[in-house]
């Protein structure tokens, strides 16, 4: 059966999250029912190189699609953008995958963006893409702390309660923080993340930010290893996953 | 009765413009009925410094409101924002507003943001906030195209058949054209405009910028004082109003 890469925009304002559930609709079902009319009717399978929560948005998710059809990847493309409207949902690229690959397992490094909107006024135009926190933010003692978290660390104090992985060891390999008027993004990289570890280091730099804790309280948090130690986790609408990279050549079409 | 006022944000895509309308919720109604509770219950009168059409944006719309009670401008800010949720309109800020100022007819200028976003893929994060045009654009000859339009001119070709104004003499004095990766950005200055006149001048620059016309003609166009000569009527979501100028100092808060 021919296999293809997909590269995925999306907008989580209304899905369940990527994975499909038995409480809304999800992104995985919205390509999957897309792409079901160029497989004979029968809908197929798909992974993703990241499972995102309800709410968090996409704008590189990278999709493994398996097709009863041979077809040129620039035609599924334009069927799967075409078959899932009116969906926040559309197809970037896609490209034969190359053999043995898959995008989660395959995946060299995913990159996530979080936004804060740091202004008085609630957001209107950033409505569900930003976390809301009106009081102006220490960024640059936001930077400094999340300096302590880069490498290789047990981040059990920064895992969800229902994360499934079997260990805690993650390699983080950038951690930014920058302010872009009344935007502060935090800006990360890592082979893979734990279950909302990413939006639990944002509201942990947060207090941080706020004044509220020291510099050094991120690190001390990550070695406690204590989950109810850390900060709140950020809201999942601040939250885009952003790329995901390959050895292999995904030649997007 | 003190007079204010207003910065305002909105996403235009639920309503049917900034003017109160019959057929369903505007902007102006939104902000009106927020501010009910702060003026014993009466609904206050607005003006808007640009009428925006239904489905179009404002970074930066200015409105002036009077109410009857006399309230520090962070108040009144804080106050609009908690009455108006959970609709997409924020006040970014609010002040006392000068006397004889008026939001319309004091304005030295206006400045809009036309966005395309020019690739194959449909949109899914700029769902509503901007004109898909999936074949790439000749952004270089747009931007050629459109300083032909520069100056003072009669705009009668780039008016809509239903706007009001008495003549349609208009001074244009910015319409730059550039890209940013996937994104066409046309943004353009003047001290007033005609009703369709930006999303008039952008569907002309397309054809410019598509190939399917030279140069010369969006000039050519203007000339003619023909209506029916010029291009399309680009959609309203890609249109966005950024800010209107004035000589009095408003002291936002």
């Amino acid at each position: 059966m021919p296999r293809y890469a997909l590269l995925v925009e999306y907008d989580g304002t209304p899905f369940v999250g990527w994975q499909r559930q038995e409480n809304g609709l999800s992104v995985q079902q919205v390509l999957e029912e897309a792409a079901a009319p160029l497989n004979g009717g029968a809908t197929p399978a798909t992974t993703a190189a990241g499972r995102t929560d309800a709410g968090v948005h996409a704008e590189g998710q990278v999709v493994l699609i398996e097709l009863a059809a041979d077809l040129p990847p620039e035609r599924l493309r334009e069927a799967l953008n075409f078959h899932s409207r009116p969906h926040p949902v559309s197809v970037l690229g896609a490209a034969r995958a190359p053999e043995g690959w898959n995008p989660r397992f395959s995946s060299l490094g995913r990159g996530y963006r979080y936004t804060i909107l740091n202004r008085p006024a609630r957001p209107a135009l950033m409505l569900g893409h930003a976390w809301h926190v009106p009081r102006p933010l220490d960024v640059a003692a936001m930077h400094a702390a999340a300096q302590g978290l880069l490498g290789r660390h047990d981040f059990s104090a920064y895992r969800a309660a229902a994360c499934q992985a079997r260990d805690a060891l993650r390699t983080l390999d950038r951690l930014d923080v920058s302010r872009h008027g009344e935007l502060v993004e935090i800006r990360t990289e890592a082979r893979s993340f734990l279950h909302h570890q990413v939006r639990n280091i944002v509201g942990t730099l947060l207090a941080v930010g706020q004044g509220r804790r020291p510099v050094s309280w991120p690190r001390a948090v990550l070695e406690g290893r204590d989950r109810t130690r850390a900060g709140q986790t950020a809201p999942a609408e601040g939250l885009c996953f952003l790329f995901s990279r390959y050895a292999e050549a995904l030649d997007w079409r």
